[in-house]
């Protein structure tokens, strides 16, 4: 059993503000979970409603973890992690990385974390207001890719101004993805579907991409920016 | 002012079965609204909470929305639509389609529809267990795209055994997407995140295509469908 105090505890982890003074977050699911513990994240507790087999679980009643999923509906398996400490990386010459500019869906976050780590992208570099990567519905779709990619929220403008390889915008006014081609090393920096790129930090980047829209003038009014982002990793990691 | 009768009907709308009833669904924010209108949609009534210029509307108090909506939050604006009829289309010579097996996230198809929409395809054939593309979710989630493609619900098996131009399946086993040249006309058909394209389809698909994993060995299990979908149409649609 858990006591009254833990599970208001774990309900409060849905919240970025408990996170961040606890150090803690919640990941549901045996994928995220499995993947969390494989790569040496270090679990406080883990609930379980039946038998896991290789994961030390606390066996509780599904009534509990009911009591505790920040889901819409809970999953037999809830870990309890620490948030992990990472060293913003300063060799940027070791491949190509994402930038993000105030992307605030998590389903959106999620799912660019994910193609972080199928294309091999070990950092992502968030803007301070893009959603927090330990959000659950950031966790839950990441499908496990969150224990693979390291998240970095910082100011996107001076990291951009002194980044020692090329870095790309995409924005409206830039010349075709399909026949630009990339370097191995470098920064692609995603903005938001509504606002796109904020202006200030757009102006700092000379190199500008654009997906061209092929929906004959009836107002596709812009892609996702996960399959936005999904293109141009596409494009960037072409083999030569 | 509505009737409890009107809510009543406009609450059930939510569910498929009292859509395909009535051939009927809601659509919510300007957005959506507007490109359905712009597309020569039928509007049975539109109901709004505050003044919308070129939108025919009624005004409603905004707890009317509160309890009309299909939404977790409630847009000042709300229509209620005929769903069309469409013929499926038999000349399969007028560009590349793309065709769903299985996809049962709403967030995913409305994504692919919107996918479709940017890349100029006109048709989207889905599999009778795919979501229902009237459901809330897939409307909201596809930005007004929903007014552009035409999603016609089949059986896929006789549509890929008597299609009149090349037909691609994606599998773990086919050739890279980087390597493959597409003519202008065909079909591509996409499967189920988890389960992939059912095997008695994919049997009768001769030409199968992967997206390579870079992940480098580290479990990046699949790519959300979306996001294949949006980097095999990047590449489809590739100036020659």
């Amino acid at each position: 059993m858990l006591s009254k105090n833990q599970v208001k505890h774990i309900r409060q982890l849905s919240k970025k503000k408990y996170r961040q003074e606890s150090r803690m977050f919640v990941a549901e699911g045996e994928k995220v979970v499995c993947e969390l513990l494989d790569s040496g994240w270090k679990a406080e507790a883990i609930y379980a409603a039946r038998e896991f087999k290789g994961i030390p679980h606390t066996m509780v009643h599904p009534s509990v973890l009911d009591k505790i999923t920040h889901l819409s509906s809970a999953s037999p398996l809830l870990g309890l992690f620490k948030i992990p400490q990472y060293d913003v990386p300063l060799d940027h010459k070791a491949g190509f990385s994402v930038a993000l500019d105030s992307i605030a869906d998590p389903g959106n976050l999620g799912t660019i974390i994910r193609l972080c780590h199928w294309f091999g992208i070990k950092d992502l570099f968030c803007s301070p207001n893009t959603v927090d990567c330990f959000n659950p519905k950031v966790i839950q779709s990441t499908m496990g890719s969150i224990a693979r990619v390291r998240c970095h929220y910082l100011d996107l403008a001076p990291l951009v101004e002194n980044y020692g390889s090329d870095v790309y915008a995409t924005s409206l006014k830039g010349s075709s993805h399909y026949v630009q081609s990339f370097p191995s090393n470098g920064l692609l920096v995603m903005g938001s579907e509504s606002h796109g790129i904020s202006e200030t930090l757009l102006k700092k980047i000379k190199k500008q991409i654009t997906i061209p829209n092929l929906s004959q003038g009836t107002t596709a009014e812009s892609l996702n920016v996960a399959n936005a982002t999904a293109i141009l990793l596409n494009e960037i990691f072409r083999p030569q």
